[in-house]
């Protein structure tokens, strides 16, 4: 018999608590596992579901209860931190949905985990229920990581995916998003793609070998994207997806969360809504990509389950990239890139022709937006892109520049 | 210090041994992986590879060197299973990737490695270097699996990509892919449909756990494709696919391996050439989708080393599914079902008016080919579409008809 302590009951608490009941009565799992006590803020609100004779409100009385892992599903910080590293010290196995947890002190979380012999699993925190973390650190452990390209928050994706094809504005489809509860009042984290780095973050750590901080990462939320950016991307067969991504090499890191173009005959181009994906390059494996829901009660419920069943079954992976240095971050794309300049100017044929004697390759791309010059663009690298630029911004007549790169 | 014995030194093995000594020598594993024997045919033909003085063509000398995990990576059915018997029963943890072996003799060599203690792993055996079978058996093992939609034979992939992006006949595809060595010479199984059917009895086995045997699934290979059926499908903005499927439900299992259309704005669409694709839908975690390359030196061989360590790092889990009683089969597909159908007759009107009157949606497709008539109709379930083909058979001015499903 294996004893769970859960701290939050909320919506991903509901779903681990709805599978691990319904998994105990069809007896799939070959240990019986029994819920000793459920920490939450508000006994009233939760007295009518299952359990509710172990809920209780007080830490001292939640850690007096037996348990041999302890869940957080609660989604704070301060409160996590102090509960996690209590559970870590009395030797409990920790699982947690919480990537910002995981994302500001993971190197002493994981290390604390490690010295006291026990698993701290977090599976749920990136991709709900994908997969991601296991696929990584498990089946491509013989692998160098390239690469990572991933589309993880779903709040920007759906909002995305709205402005696309019903040809909202940003603001409209934001809306949307915050009535049917896919973005919170305050949507910040979200949409300025602090969440997403936060994630990518944690995967380029694991992946790289080498600790990537979410704050030495490159964002761009979507906020300044415009149905106009569409239109454009309509134009050379894209869509604008919110992607994470991060390339690893000798010279450094390369990591950024920002808008850009994917061809609509691709992978990524599929992905919409709450969808997520992810994209591991490795040098023996190529490309593997996984995908599926990023959020729900019961997608996540089902990760955070998983990585129960995985401490019933003691299979156990011991995380030791947090506390590796940190790696040397670069700033632009390496190699071929492709890019969207919109340029507002007052001289369209000296734009073009000064694109044209640029770059290897331009396509002047037809708009209805007065004064601006739409130009798809192709350089040695992104710095070359940028450099051009800066170049056109100090003439007069340029007034400004909007660039989204094209992923391959 | 863990030790290796490696049953195979082909294009799976050398990937393997590669992968063991690099990462060996990167100091990534945390127990050292020495290789204490590789049986072969042939020592003459490996004498300048790496580990040359561990090669032994004799199955006695191969069993009398030492070793905690034997790998077999030589492709056959006859041999592998009296070797793999005889290390099971030795009790050595046993990795292999070979999907026939299983697929014809699972029952017998889980239940025998259950017996003994050790862990019988087979990653690769299925998609390659993709993590399907831990993502199913570990991730999704709180969820009941649906259904599983699956591309799972590269041969075949690959010829249905160059049939539609170079326009190709069958026969030119796969000349071309016998060339570049993605078919082979007698390519059979591949083509014929039963190499994905093998992969789908396993896949559906531990999915649904109950035994779907290959023998008991509806296989239908690529031959009958023609140039024609990609017009069809380029007319309703669809790609013709090689498709594994397999549905669970109380009625029974519906599985089938057989060429189907899928819409141009789907995952399945982008899977081309040797790329391989799962699509797990769970109750609780909703549709999960792992892509990546399905075969290969490398990605193979990185399936197999994951599998390895694994066992190393003691993540064990134990399979019961293959003992379980065989599924009863169903023969149709259930729910509502939209499909192309080409009909060679002649009386063009008279068919469309029987169509429009027996489904809830008819499309006339319009097409060269003389005295045929091509109509996607949607109709409440398969079996009505097959009454209603019956049905026109039955008249003396319908000569054949062919039916190619649409899956959503």
């Amino acid at each position: 018999m294996i004893k769970i302590a859960i701290m939050g009951y909320g919506v991903v608490g509901s779903g681990l608590v709805e599978l691990i009941d319904e998994n105990r009565e069809a007896k799939k799992c070959n240990e019986e596992i029994v819920i000793t006590s459920i920490l939450v803020r508000n006994k009233e609100k939760h007295k009518n579901k299952n359990h509710s004779e172990v809920l209780t409100t007080d830490i001292e009385e939640f850690f007096s209860k037996e348990s041999d892992i302890v869940v957080e599903v609660m989604g704070e910080i301060t409160k996590s931190l102090i509960y996690v590293k209590r559970a870590l010290n009395l030797k409990k196995h920790v699982v947690t949905a919480n990537k910002d947890l995981l994302a500001e002190y993971g190197e002493e979380l994981f290390e604390l985990a490690n010295e006291n012999g026990v698993a701290l699993k977090f599976e749920a925190s990136i991709g709900g229920g994908i997969p991601v973390i296991k696929s990584l650190i498990e089946s491509l452990e013989g692998n160098n990581i390239n690469s990572i390209k991933a589309i993880l928050n779903g709040t920007t994706n759906f909002i995305l995916t709205k402005m696309d094809k019903e040809k909202l504005s940003y603001e409209e489809a934001l809306k949307e998003a915050q009535e049917l509860g896919f973005a919170e009042a305050n949507p910040e984290a979200d949409v300025m793609g602090y969440d997403a780095a936060r994630k990518l973050s944690l995967l380029s750590t694991l992946a790289f070998r080498k600790k990537v901080s979410w704050k030495n990462i490159n964002i761009q939320g979507i906020t300044e994207v415009e149905s106009v950016d569409f239109d454009y991307a309509d134009k050379i067969n894209c869509k604008v997806k919110l992607l994470c991504i991060s390339n690893n090499s000798d010279e450094g890191v390369y990591a950024t969360v920002k808008p850009v173009l994917v061809e609509n005959e691709s992978v990524l181009a599929q992905i919409n809504n709450e969808v997520n994906i992810v994209i591991f390059n490795g040098d023996s494996i190529g490309e593997i990509i996984l995908i599926g829901k990023g959020a729900g009660k019961m997608p996540t419920g089902s990760a955070v389950y998983a990585d129960v069943l995985d401490i019933v079954n003691k299979r156990f992976t011991k995380i030791t990239a947090f506390k590796r240095e940190e790696a040397k971050i670069i700033e632009n794309l390496q190699g071929e890139c492709s890019a969207v300049l919109r340029i507002e100017n007052s001289k369209e044929q000296d734009i073009i022709k000064k694109c044209a004697n640029e770059f290897t390759f331009i396509q002047v791309l037809q708009t209805q937006i007065e004064g601006e010059t739409g130009v798809l663009v192709k350089a040695n690298s992104e710095i070359e892109i940028d450099r051009f630029i800066d170049g056109l911004l100090a003439n007069s007549y340029v007034k400004s520049i909007k660039k989204i790169i094209k992923i391959d």
